[in-house]
């Protein structure tokens, strides 16, 4: 494998040597607080008995899978811990590959670029299918390029980059044509507090005991250092799931889980509320401002992010150093995300989020 | 892949549910307090700015790579901080197999049973070759099974289980093997800061350009559930090192990391002295008794560990439940490290464990 310094890492490190002001809208990290329980659960595993600092069950403390169990409405076997959901979709994935039915996994195009990474790691073909005119899941398209090698489709909602929602009918388009050929569906759902549209529904009500979800407390709850994800498999998926993480990672980090199961069991809906209710406010002013500077973007429906295009101004690279340098906005170049090389994607997880919206109204360049 | 309820957990299980008390000597997480800089660290970490909560780099802290690095008198581009020493063998083995050198791994047998594991999971045909009468490594018999085919060998020193220290020959051989095969050293180090013998050698001081060296602070702070461990790797490895554990874990633990970080400054030799001489303490009154019970026993030079057989009393899990019941004492059996059925292993990380030792001797049933 070839390692290439991310691009967001690239992106960030030009900005942050940039000789003036610049407002970070690159990754995808919340600017906001935790929940006050979660500082609670460190602190009080920073004074726990030394016992609590050893190996937790390799898939998670049991208390904290119950509950994620209970609040999702499987069997707690089906639930595995994980080191953030990046590490459930590579489990996912290593767990469809291996059923022998299929080899290829199809993605949406634009893709959030760690999984066509994994699916290569994995040995997998990987094919793009481009989304519709609105960023939704273009179910004729997906039906269309799925065959009997078709291993797993994977679809993430509320979207990264596109922020398309997609709503129930689409969810049971899509596992059925994963059923027709013999696919896992698998359904990241990291951004599920973050659904603007009211319409986010989970793989698990449309195709229950089929589909992979994976999901994180990482955005829900600010925190994604702290790297708890989970993963609810299959019955006929799970051991493999959990014999693959004991493997690579033995277990996941306690003093996280601890602190993330605190959080879960103390943390009311005001919480997840507040920050939906402020990314829909920078979702707005944003927009507002794209407006005016003549952009094309997808309207988000959910998550945390603004793709746009500006006419004349392909995202290339060196034209998000452009941005950097003269407007004083950092963002991701379009190509990151598939064969969309003409937009950029704005992460609105930044105070300075309608700032940056004023620049982009106010700069000349494009 | 199947998946086994590991035998450890069946055999803490069975001893939990025990109608009796029951020392439990199965698993290797230590029962003493991590440095007091450690819970100082998880505190202050807790009351860190929102932002110290996201993403820390894929690779790790910055801060702690450097600290690694300088202690290790390596350049901190090799440096790549895991989930645990778990996750850097795993990124080793990937590592050595991608090299297209062969698709053998070397394991010494007794062995500790996640290597076949790992390497059974990435494809690699698996030769394991009986150590040495004393438990040492047998060089050559190693260098025998070596061959084209081999892209790594991998060994532990401290060892788990015999608890053999290999002297700097011993390394400087086994070095000198894997390069004229041209396949990867990988030396599992975790149980460094417990050589009693003093003879201890890291791979780094004789094959300090080739050899993948792997550590966690999980056994020396005593925080098996923090799961924080680094990989050493060669410059021509460590960005495929990089690459792998980027798509699947994205990155490790922030709070763990920085609590870390802080004990690694913070922390004096005496308290790892203090956890050295506790564990030989243990070992001196844990082989007095198994003296006493007439047992055979590897002496142990490293490690938590005594790997022991009971003549005409093997190493079945049948007898290891007869111990649990009729000594109280829980042990693993012996066949969990390869073909040693005849053997158990004592895992001296209870504060009871020389108690253990009285009820072994005074058990009449071997």
């Amino acid at each position: 494998m070839d390692y290439d310094t991310p691009l967001f890492f690239h992106v960030m490190q030009y900005a942050a040597a940039a000789d003036r002001d610049v407002i970070d809208l690159v990754s995808g990290g919340p600017d906001w607080e935790p929940p006050a329980p979660l500082r609670e659960g460190l602190r009080e595993f920073a004074d726990a008995d030394p016992a609590e600092f050893q190996y937790p069950p390799s898939d998670g403390l049991r208390a904290l899978r119950e509950e994620i169990a209970a609040r999702r409405g499987v069997d707690v076997d089906r639930v595995v811990v994980t080191n953030g959901a990046g590490e459930a979709n590579y489990l996912a994935m290593a767990g469809a590959l291996e059923r022998d039915a299929g080899n290829e996994i199809l993605l949406t195009d634009p893709v959030y670029p760690y999984y066509p990474g994994k699916a290569r790691m994995l040995g997998a073909d990987v094919r793009l299918v481009p989304v519709a005119e609105d960023g939704g899941l273009d179910v004729a398209a997906m039906r269309e390029a799925a065959s009997a090698d078709t291993a797993a489709v994977l679809v993430n909602t509320p979207n990264n980059p596109t922020g398309a929602v997609y709503d129930a009918d689409t969810m049971a388009a899509v596992a059925d044509l994963a059923a027709e050929h013999d696919a896992v569906l698998i359904s990241d759902e990291v951004y599920d507090h973050y659904d603007f549209s009211g319409r986010f529904e989970s793989a698990l009500s449309v195709d229950g005991d089929r589909a992979v979800v994976t999901n994180s407390f990482s955005k829900s709850m600010a925190v994604t250092g702290l790297r708890v994800g989970y993963g609810i498999f299959p019955p006929e998926l799970a051991d493999a799931a959990r014999t693959r993480h004991m493997l690579v990672n033995v277990t996941g980090a306690r003093p996280s889980q601890a602190a993330v199961l605190r959080a879960l069991r103390e943390t009311g809906p005001e919480y997840y509320e507040a920050s939906r209710d402020l990314l829909c406010e920078r979702i707005d002013a944003f927009t507002d401002a794209l407006d005016a500077a003549g952009a094309e973007y997808v309207v988000p429906e959910g998550a945390f992010y603004v793709f746009a295009r500006f006419e004349g101004f392909p995202g290339t690279l060196e034209n998000v150093e452009r941005l950097v340098d003269e407007a004083g906005v950092a963002c991701m170049p379009g190509d990151t995300f598939g064969s969309y090389d003409e937009w950029v994607r704005f992460a609105l997880v930044s105070p300075r989020a309608e700032e940056a919206a004023e620049r982009l109204a106010d700069y000349d360049g494009f």
